[in-house]
């Protein structure tokens, strides 16, 4: 969702509510809502801030014209943080497919757009094309171009002479389906009824995703990629589109991802989710025409926040200090004997790691559709590539490939055999996981599914210091993928403080693992 | 607060709205409000929950009498749950205390309740005292008595021959000031007002509710504590009573605790107060003659009860199995062509992690009083042992302690001496963890800190798969007592999946530790 768009949408109110009621509704500052129990009781900014950005939404509504909303404030000290654009309709090409998809838990979706942003020159041959996944809430926009001048998500990772080297590379990054970035999702029109899907959008899976990419290829007349390049969800998708199209897809870049997603992971997303559901703003989704559920994102987003850093970074970053407060409110308070008290602690964001988390919160909150949130999070819940699973899907099994596959163009002058696993070996520096000799039955299964990609060249890249794809699944995709006879593992760890916002950051430990394991 | 308490009273809804507003405005079913724009749209039973409750609350006040309202299932192999017993007044003791309470944070609080229980019989000499702490919402209610025979959250921890010896020792556990069970919070009656202290209260600090236990104490005649015992935050209590109280605490027990609040922790609890004070119902905290904020207790008790375990143990007992459906909705569907579809996933709980989640905060979201959590979690946010936090709070310094204090009555037969300390490191088996060479400076700062405890016998046990209060923690406070020159720090660290849990259930490990230490 645009926030641009929603403000110039007439925003209707439902049936039951006034304007006025549904002001008071949601704000809970007692100025605005007489509380016959509450005598000029404390005040709670960071719960104003709710009826504040609602009152910001609606006057920018009613005007019809988009007023910049205040932006929040750093926190000091704010350290590394990603950037997320938002994309404009006009940065973005969008292909448009008018035959139904079907999908994975749902007859079909009787046609879709896929939005996608390119870098770099295709070759005549067509066989230098790398397909980039993109994380939960990314756009397509993951570096800057002609059309979209602005900063991507992996600016750094994409360039001449990048990770992602477009002196060499011709890059697709494509806004996923379920997304709200140009790509159609739940905010879109449904072309039956001529209102947004809402949640009556099917629950997609990862696999859904993943096929409407290959209908752009099919429409672009790319055949096979060279590789399949994604980080955290699209790890996972870069996994899947190597399953579902073995001999199209040359080489896979998993970087903090799974191929099963975990309770733990789960735990946390359907926490978020929770409390977006709970806005009455959600509506069950049905919010297009009224008031997005802003309060809901921004809590999710926050829980999200936790999720992303991990706490070697906050105690380096953050510490216990607390916020600057103003000069009046700093000075030391007394009681009335004289004692010394100090300063009075704030239920409100007091500590930095409070005022951080806010910041993220009402940063995102207006940034990114709640229903995509929910459908895509949810698709990330259900990706598992154990054996079991996928056959629980009725997924038409990829061809068995008793043969070798034909190799990407650029590496076959390497010819496939133990001294090109060596090579690829030398070339990652990777820590050797040599799979377990006597693997839990979850490992076989996994290798069981992940069978198809037994001949694909395959970097797997971990954190130690990620606490929503921890390291172990890292090594559980390396296992699984050695188990099932694959001699191209490159494994990689690394270190450092960033947790699973390490593949945002760190441009010259996963920089330089990406353009060594496609060089 | 107490949910038949609650159903007693007559509900005030603000002026703002009638009944039938305040239905529809928590209710997110479109049968109940009507939205123009869902026409037959998809139903959210976790969502429709909320109205759901909400409409039993009233419809019980409106009674006038409790209608027990409908216990959520459990989920299948719902494993190991520590129990939360609700007490009734008449199950415990209060101590009122009618003289002002001078505070950290705050000028004083005028008046106090103190609520209580005890185990076990007072020796003459009053030299047999555990004095047990809680963790954030658990009452007075450790073990079942006679005065209450329900089960209490400690029940195998204490009695005869148990980690408590109740044939030993005598055991107090009081409800924490603040607290909702019995003690002054913010749902007690401010004196001054006549009305509920809501948010007024002042903010608590740790050191304030160790005061107040020592108020009943010194009220009991009892001089001296033989040890001061808890887990969670109870663990920082357990720290706090012997830092103020040197002289009056034989022994500390610190179980999955901390001494310094880390931002990790800071952020759970702030994502869990934010998506509370964010319930509409919270209403600034001023919700006592209304509906409670029952939504975001739930949803901030799902977010809490992910730091209470560990993905280790969701692996085991949940890994990704789905909640059972109804026989009508687990046949294979298939579309138009005949294509076999799977099951379809549920936006609403599905797996069986998130119906755990669903559970855990279904049982507690009217059980325990909104601001007590938010007071209660806030002062262990601000608990911080480090010397210049210490010395920022004004608290009266301990006297120096140039001698050795006077022991415990019944360890006195063991002189302080190597071959003392020597006899206990020896009993705790405890890991030996030396207080490293060159030590960063917060963990200087925290010996520094510490070092009225330099002469107190004291247990550290941690968990390894504990996520709140994680090892390293543990591993600070025993590491920065031994810096003060503590020689009698025990120091243990166990294993197992159940995380900062663990307290509640291993009744082997855990008990057999304190057991150890205590004889």
């Amino acid at each position: 969702m645009n926030v641009a768009r929603l403000a110039r949408r007439p925003v209707k109110v439902t049936q039951s509510f006034t304007k006025q009621s549904i002001r008071c509704r949601s704000s809970r500052a007692a100025s605005t809502c007489p509380m016959p129990s509450q005598k000029a009781g404390p005040s709670f900014p960071c719960v104003e801030a709710h009826a504040a950005r609602e009152s910001r939404i609606l006057a920018s509504s009613s005007k019809s014209t988009f007023a910049p909303r205040p932006q929040p404030t750093a926190p000091p000290n704010s350290g590394p943080e990603p950037p997320y654009a938002r994309p404009s309709p006009s940065s973005y090409k969008v292909y448009h497919h008018s035959e139904p998809l079907a999908l994975v838990y749902a007859p079909s979706l009787p046609e879709f757009d896929i939005a996608y942003e390119t870098w770099g020159e295709l070759t005549p041959a067509r066989d230098n094309v790398i397909l980039l996944h993109t994380g939960l809430s990314a756009s397509s926009h993951a570096a800057s171009s002609e059309l979209n001048p602005s900063e991507g998500w992996w600016e750094k990772f994409i360039g001449p002479g990048r990770a992602l080297d477009t002196n060499q590379f011709f890059i697709i990054c494509t806004n996923v389906l379920g997304g709200c970035y140009g790509s159609t999702g739940p905010s879109s029109i449904d072309p039956l009824t001529g209102q947004p899907y809402a949640t009556r959008f099917p629950v997609l899976s990862m696999f859904d995703m993943v096929r409407a990419q290959f209908c752009l290829l099919d429409h672009l007349g790319i055949e096979s990629l060279y590789a399949s390049v994604g980080s955290s969800m699209g790890a996972m998708q870069s996994l899947a589109a190597a399953w579902l199209y073995p001999e199209r897809v040359g080489k896979v870049v998993s970087i903090s991802g799974t191929a099963r997603s975990s309770p733990s992971a789960i735990a946390m997303r359907y926490a978020q989710r929770s409390v977006l559901m709970a806005d009455p703003n959600w509506n069950n989704g049905f919010y297009y025409d009224g008031l997005p559920p802003h309060t809901g994102m921004k809590l999710a987003r926050q829980i999200a926040t936790i999720t992303y850093r991990s706490g070697p970074e906050w105690d380096l970053r953050f510490g216990r200090k607390l916020r600057a407060v103003p000069t009046s409110d700093s000075v030391a308070y007394s009681d009335p004997s004289g004692r010394k008290l100090p300063r009075t602690p704030a239920l409100c964001p007091d500590f930095l790691i409070e005022t951080y988390l806010d910041y993220q919160g009402e940063q995102f909150c207006l940034k990114y559709d709640a229903n995509s949130l929910i459908y895509i999070s949810k698709a990330m819940d259900l990706f598992d590539m154990t054996a079991s699973s996928l056959s629980s899907l009725y997924l038409t099994p990829p061809p068995p490939r008793n043969s070798l596959p034909p190799l990407p163009p650029s590496v076959s002058s390497h010819p496939r055999s133990p001294s090109h696993a060596a090579y690829h070996s030398h070339l990652s520096h990777s820590k050797h996981h040599p799979p377990p000799a006597n693997p839990p039955p979850h490992l076989s299964e996994l290798a069981e599914g992940l069978s198809p990609l037994s001949n694909t060249p395959t970097l797997i890249l971990g954190v130690q210091s990620d606490i929503l794809f921890p390291v172990e699944q890292q090594r559980e995709v390396a296992d699984a993928l050695r188990m099932a006879g694959n001699q191209m593992v490159s494994y990689y760890e690394l270190g450092g403080v960033w947790g699973h916002d390490t593949f945002l950051l760190d441009v010259q430990n996963v920089g330089g693992a990406i353009r060594g394991f496609l060089s």
